[in-house]
């Protein structure tokens, strides 16, 4: 297929290349011009401004945060520029309330769109192991599987109303930053109790909690490897804020990530920008006056 | 061997059972004597008292609180009736004070102690599959690695302090009410959103959160499937109860902990003492006017 | 002195009713015409749009948030059709960062700005019984001073930097949403203890707590007198949110605010959005059980 | 009248001396006899053990806590030592289950027990400035009240059965708390936000809080002077667990003590067992980063 695609971030550029590998001609597009020079040796065209992307079969928004997809969408006027058929797919982990809004805006425009996030960090993403959560019309995202297979293992459909991908992206990471911090309170109780947290990990990992979720995380907390960084403490702050505004709008109130929220927060302000999510876990071992 | 067992609940009953049918000589005593009778046609001998359980090489109790460990411990004068060899396995989930108490007692009057709490309910107890955690002299735990073989799948053990086991115990418990919790609060975000539960735990349990706490809670709460109760949520709470406790005498703060606390009060208060702990997902549906 | 008013709600038109009962010449402007028609007999100028009562010595707008001062000012093109020596006083309770945004724009179009938000519900509005917290450069407050005279009973600078005077009236906002969740919660322990809380409220407010805060909520709370609301539940929930986002961008972890948010989300999802935000407390009476 | 007085602590002791300022009979008995025996000088006898004061018209017990209780009371077998008049007054702050065991207790060995508890920090116990909670047989507390009125300005009578006023003052405990904690949390996002605490308090205190109780924790901790303790941290997380404890016996959430409960283990972990409690704002403080 002919796919346009902007944002090559930590995410978006494994992504990007592994549509190239699949055989896809793609067209990219980048506010830093760098990231995308890297990719026209292996074979994409380069869009000088996002317009220039949005005339293939499909055009792929893979930004960073609800203000980067308004900047590209609305600042850019990218709508109209659709061609008739181009089915927009927005990959971004972005607010419920931005999703419905753009699927609106595309729907009124006589536009196609489509959510599709995905769960993965960027070694997943580079080795085309990502799952990707798909919303919109039947026809839209039947046209996109091709697309979904070159960069992910798994592709699920959670209807026909492209918000609702984005609102199991953000339960789902709801449910990530929840295993992080229980496993620092719980981390946090068996050190000052004198046991070791790997010890308690290989037991729980060995049993009902044999998932990729609790190894990762807990392997990472219990060593306390906190760089460098996969995915930083903004970043987790960013994402569990884009829940509990979820949670206010549709009054549904979610007392763990208000608690995430306050101990990122409080990471954040002690031990800066700069650390993985994952040392969330340390908030609760300074708390316990360990270290 | 010789096994005295002392406390025929749900758990201890099908725990006993193993033990006969893999050719240990058992000694049973339960304050309801039915429970008893039920094993004596199994072969099974019944103790008249708890201390006529003390004689052989071990001595399991499997009750239900600290409460009933200090009733037939110290009320039963239990430790100065143990033959001198014999080695008491303290099962029950009983609070980290509790054991280091029993720990400190036995050692105090030349008697061999052992912590073994499990995980698994009680189906896992019929099926012999229970994780067991031990933890004490090694000596001791060598000696009862065939009884620990009769009841489950796999032993951990966690150092040579008995009550390290049952911070491990607490800790997992923790966990596993964790999981219940933000699970109860993602499926309101989710309903609240118009998307079903089980289509979100499809995508979760396929891939970072696919281990079998999140299977079977899951499926629990999507399908609000709270009776007949394998936990019900007064144990529930003497569980969590027991994590605070233990938390509080570390120093170490645990707020899911204090949160999944308000919540069981909330349930109970609200919905009675009947229901299964899984119908703390209920708390966070209810207050998003759900239902 | 020539004062131009904006924004006529509950609180907006007593305030300018007592400027003008004070002496001074009024031009208002109301989205909703009828409000500012009801000013007009008593001597009011009305003015067709907001940029007519841009003229004056002063100019105060008292909004419902921050997306309605967003449609006034910008939305309006105000801030360079304010007279040269005009100043504009926002009264409204709006977030810090729009407060730092408007004193910006200002001070970069060589415009006068404070902030001067107040403290108290509509009947002191009435009763020109208002707390003014103002903060901006002090030659500003000095000259509006005798405004804040006419519809206050206390004016407090707290700095030169308008904002300030947000932060403080959020921060005021958080204390008596801090007091109302504690009385409830007290209040739902007495209940089912057998207490009667207007009983405790005695005991509290002859000794240390002798203060208006607790003897109002108090008052409301213990009789269940959520109807007619004098400050709706959305409101709180609004300014809760300011709290909220204020604590985020500020680095500076606020859990009372986060529980008393999920508590405001419960309370509207269960109980609608017409009962005033003191009927906060009643989601601790229905988490115990109660009613 | 003729008063048998136990418990010489910081609060029991000028408690006891103002009953002897005010013409009362007083026999008093310490653990640690140094405290009694400064008061022999002032006029008091003094008993060899406990048993030695149940035989006046009342008995005052003012111990730390559930454990000096149970101590002094079942280890010293007092209740049947107790003269049939007798009044024993359980000034103690302490659980509302032993509050309640031990009414049933006298009552069943045909004693008088009410509970009086006393809201004051020491200064106020000098000052004969507490403030009395009473509950228990009206009969017994009309007796009583020139004990009262000489340690206290004001008594207020809660019912007839004891364990009420033990929920009263901790019900008011928690207030106090509640207020701290918030105080806390709003000095963090004003500090963070360059306003000075005192500054908020102030406006606060001239206003809707102008009640004891915020201008004395607020000053504590606008200054941030936390020694010397008048209240120590492990006596702060004391009552809260009482609260916790009553709740969860009532199936009361508070999820305000949950948190508060969390913060003050926090603080110990983090600051030790010196600091006044009012240093449960610390925490606040640290989690925004500050110092």
């Amino acid at each position: 297929m002919n796919v346009g695609f902007i944002g090559l971030g930590n995410m978006g550029l494994p992504m990007a290349r592994n549509l190239l590998k699949a055989g896809h001609a793609i067209t990219v597009y980048n506010r830093t011009r760098e990231r995308a020079e890297s990719l026209r040796a292996e074979g994409a065209n380069l869009a000088a401004e996002p317009a220039h992307a949005c005339g293939g079969d499909v055009l792929i928004t893979m930004l960073a945060d609800d203000r980067a997809v308004n900047d590209v969408v609305y600042g850019g006027r990218l709508i109209p520029k659709l061609a008739p058929g181009t089915v927009h797919i927005s990959m971004s982990t972005i607010s419920v309330a931005l999703a419905q809004e753009l699927s609106d805006a595309h729907a009124k425009a006589g536009k196609h769109f489509i959510s599709a996030p995905v769960f993965g960090r960027p070694d997943a993403a580079e080795a085309a192991k990502l799952a990707v959560v798909a919303a919109g019309p039947a026809g839209d995202i039947t046209k996109c599987q091709p697309l979904f297979e070159a960069i992910g293992q798994r592709t699920f459909v959670v209807g026909n109303e492209a918000p609702k991908a984005n609102v199991v992206k953000l339960a789902g990471n709801f449910l990530i930053a929840s295993v992080i911090e229980s496993l620092g309170e719980a981390y946090a109780l068996l050190r000052k109790s004198g046991v070791e947290p790997a010890q308690f990990l290989e037991v729980m990992t060995s049993t009902l909690f044999a998932a990729p979720v609790y190894r990762t995380y807990g392997n990472l907390i219990a060593k306390e490897q906190f760089e460098p960084a996969a995915f930083k403490l903004p970043l987790g702050l960013k994402d569990v804020s884009l829940v509990l505004a979820a949670a206010g709008d549709a009054r549904a109130p979610m007392p763990i990530a208000s608690l995430v929220r306050d101990h990122l927060l409080a990471a954040i302000a002690r031990n800066g920008d700069e650390l993985d999510w994952s040392s969330l876990a340390r908030v609760s071992a300074e708390n316990a006056g360990l270290k």
